[in-house]
């Protein structure tokens, strides 16, 4: 049996390392841009080397900015800024704390938070060697100090690492006197009870409310 | 709402002309290369060069080629030559036609083929305005011209194109007294008869063999 072209076992290799790509998606997705223009595959790369080049983390919330100069302040301070901070509009009195800047954009398509965000870069987790201070929690806690903030919205997973983190945090916060809220655990929106696993459902009874 | 930042608009938007990828999986896969290392975007971006620079159609068959100068030939020609059309071992008596290089890889992992391949680009279809000299088919009857070929196996797609594209070529093929064959259609191995479309069962009523 003969094999593919070098090239082409490279590119199916390199796709195969990314997140729900198979042998068979890889191979698809080779062959196919193998049968495209150079310019369609020359713009894939720019746009690889641009989010290598352009994107940094926002100096005050750690979601992804753009390295543009920007978000450059009165004190000339170069590093950037993301959209979230720059924008007037926000309530700079809450912060949602989420650990990836995945979540934060999830939550920005709910379309119903108008506060500010902080990014974690992760949970804290004993077991993976992941600590407190290799998280941005220290960054967190530079902004709560600096004062105007009344409420801390912890929007963490909702697992053992989350628990655990979202508890440490609450224990940071208390001592500034800032209200500490984390979003709430229940039942799933449109989905069957019946399909709704029993610890889902029990922390759903407990957390029940009067209508 | 906030939108992401430009460059990760701009690699989601790339990566969502790929065939198969929505919006929420090229979500997923530019949240993924943006936390990978610069290595590894670059190791992808040089694979996606590689492909356009290090690849080109074999000068027989069409097939995907190295454009590394090792097909240079006693003449030579520096155009490339496949792998399998450089194998010393390969069958050159019988060539299989195929509409793609896909479907000649699929045939290579079958294991049961020694012969060699003639790659078309694509099927007659007089509604998408493919004619015969749209493909690659000047290049196959110059090869059965030059003698030594015994058989032709037309592996096309079981369709109308496929069908038409096929007949096509036996006319074309028969005045040189080279037998053409199809490959055989029929049941599709491994599935139950109850979920087999109606054409392919009396397709394969009408190709019954003696056992």
């Amino acid at each position: 049996m003969a094999h593919y072209p070098e090239p082409l076992e490279a590119l199916i290799r390199e796709l195969k390392k990314l997140p729900g790509i198979g042998q068979r998606t890889a191979e698809r997705l080779a062959f196919h841009l193998l049968g495209q223009p150079e310019e369609e595959v020359e713009r894939l790369r720019e746009a690889l080397r641009a989010i290598q080049a352009e994107i940094v983390l926002c100096r005050e919330c750690f979601n992804f900015a753009e390295a543009d100069g920007r978000g450059e302040d009165e004190d000339g301070d170069r590093r950037a800024l993301c959209g979230i901070c720059r924008d007037p509009g926000r309530d700079r009195s809450v912060i949602c704390v989420v650990s990836h800047p995945q979540e934060l954009w999830k939550i920005e398509k709910t379309g119903g938070y108008q506060g500010l965000y902080h990014v974690l870069g992760g949970l804290i987790s004993p077991l993976r060697d992941v600590h407190p201070e290799d998280l941005h929690i220290e960054g967190l806690m530079e902004r709560l100090r600096r004062g105007g903030v009344r409420e801390v919205i912890l929007a963490l997973d909702p697992t053992v690492e989350g628990e655990h983190t979202s508890l440490y945090l609450a224990r940071q916060i208390k001592p500034l006197g800032i209200v500490t809220t984390r979003i709430a655990q229940g039942v799933p929106i449109g989905r069957d009870l019946e399909f709704t696993d029993e610890a889902t459902l029990s922390r759903a009874l407990q957390g029940r409310v009067t209508i």
